[in-house]
């Protein structure tokens, strides 16, 4: 069977990278949010797509959620000390990345083929597509700041400021990049990994055509939300903050019309019964990833999961 | 007394060192070189000024003529591994002046005013002014490879191609950097550093205005060339292949009307006649500045030589 998986940031890579470990290459398409791309210090910067890309060359850090292993830090050392921004910390290696992809951008090469080309280099097998070739840029309206970018609202304000609304700018006229929905088309299933519903696969979801191509296909969602907080990330403030009590639930419900099948955590077993009435198939297990075989145990499930939905339908 | 001191690269960077070590801040100005200046991997790269900076900063990296001392590589790794260009190396600290650089420029902020910023940051208490602040690019015209911009003739063809010629472009419409006049017009002696007369000195006495606000001043000149030979870079290639024979005298010969003093090396003592006879006092002495020793005891002596001159004409 083939996959399409719909990735943020952390969660989203790991599972990225478990069913990447799990699957054969021709059987796995990435597509990754780029709601969260900015320009910083002349750079384009596209955090998800450079946390997915990481984590299956298996470049990325594994202590934080972002940026690469044995990091150094001299040249944000030396910005610092000229007096320049320091609020989004930039490696010395990861600026290579930036620097080089915003060599080809200015070129006139679009993201995805970047993107392509990145991936060869790394040695990453399947594709990772960002989810458009257009500028998306996701904004949080909150109620002290106003309107944040989204770097400035995770990054500069830690996610302090209460979120009224999201916006993403450009989406209206952004394509889906070359190659998305090829992917959805040929997929047997869709798979939404553990990022933010809100900031991360939203923006995905609402790059036009996307949400409809998904729409009468197998879907599955796997939680981000464990035991109504999330693993990492501001996803189950926001709910708290737009009057939605944060849980397993919420997150199926949030998907719920795309939805054949939803992914939650042994501690939220109590909610299955709700999601199932919902018309969703539950799968009951351990969603938290914290070794790289953690990632390919949840995969294998997963993957299983789907396969036997297949056959159950068979009968 | 007060002195301007004219540079490029190493060369000038060590002697400008020398001087800022042997004078009152007050009494030293550093006008530095941009035609070398250009934009790689979309940062505003200044190598004569950088290499000043961080000379007279203790950061430069005393085995090459360029760059940080203890640098690493990390960015330029990345940028090899993703297939982009490694002809031009950014060491990781490096690359932090470049990006900040770069994000003032586009800030509408000028080269002169970063420059004097950074200065503050790093600690150098003397004006470092870029001769201005419009952009000059030098360009070697090459028999070869025909119109090379100074660092694919410089870095990238390793000053190979033969040279017929330079250009400086932009530099009729471009005026000298806020406070190179008046650094000018305060000095008593006008020191043009032991940096390549064509490339690196050339561009400075030809922004409009600066040569002649030279005349008329006393000034001393250092030879970039010692026994036929430059210490550093294409100097002596580039007066043979432009028929002239290289060495101490036609150094002089070049900056001859604009010269009270010449400083040449014991090596080449025999040249001193010469040099005489054109109306221009020589000091011998040994010019070689292997350490920072050297660069102090070299200034040493042509400040007292410049000292010396000025009591000698009021006798």
């Amino acid at each position: 069977m083939k996959y399409v998986a719909l990735a943020g940031g952390v969660g989203g890579a790991k599972l990225a990278d478990g069913l990447y470990r799990s699957l054969q290459p021709k059987d796995l398409t990435v597509i990754v949010n780029t709601g969260d791309d900015f320009e910083h210090l002349g750079l384009y910067i596209s955090p998800d797509l450079d946390t997915v890309c990481y984590t299956l060359a298996d470049l990325a850090n594994p202590d934080v959620g972002w940026g690469r292993s044995g990091e150094t830090w001299r040249a944000m050392e030396n910005i610092a000390r000229l007096g320049g921004p320091e609020w989004f910390k930039l490696g010395d290696a990861d600026l290579g990345t930036h620097l080089e992809r915003t060599r080809r951008i200015k070129g006139g090469i679009s993201l995805s083929s970047i993107t392509r080309s990145f991936c060869q280099s790394w040695g990453i097998s399947v594709p990772v597509i960002p989810m458009t070739d257009d500028i998306v840029r996701t904004h949080v309206i909150t109620n002290e700041l106003g309107d944040l970018s989204f770097q400035e609202y995770f990054v500069k304000h830690q996610c302090r400021p209460r979120v009224i609304s999201f916006r993403f700018d450009g989406i209206e006229t952004a394509k889906p990049a070359p190659g998305v929905f090829e992917a959805i088309h040929e997929a047997d299933w869709i798979i939404f990994c553990p990022s933010n519903p809100w900031v991360s696969i939203g923006p995905i979801l609402t790059v036009p055509g996307i949400r409809e191509s998904i729409f009468g296909k197998k879907a599955i969602a796997v939680t981000p939300i464990i035991g109504g907080k999330a693993i990492k990330g501001p996803a189950a403030k926001m709910y708290s903050e737009l009057n939605i009590k944060p849980s397993a639930a919420a997150v199926a419900n949030h998907y719920k019309d795309l939805l054949t099948c939803f992914v939650i955590d042994n501690v939220d077993a109590s909610e299955a019964n709700q999601i199932n009435d919902w018309g969703i198939i539950s799968l009951t297990t351990n969603t938290l990833m914290f070794k790289v075989s953690d990632r390919v145990r949840l995969a294998g499930e997963i993957l299983a999961f789907c396969e036997q939905q297949r056959r159950e339908k068979r009968k």
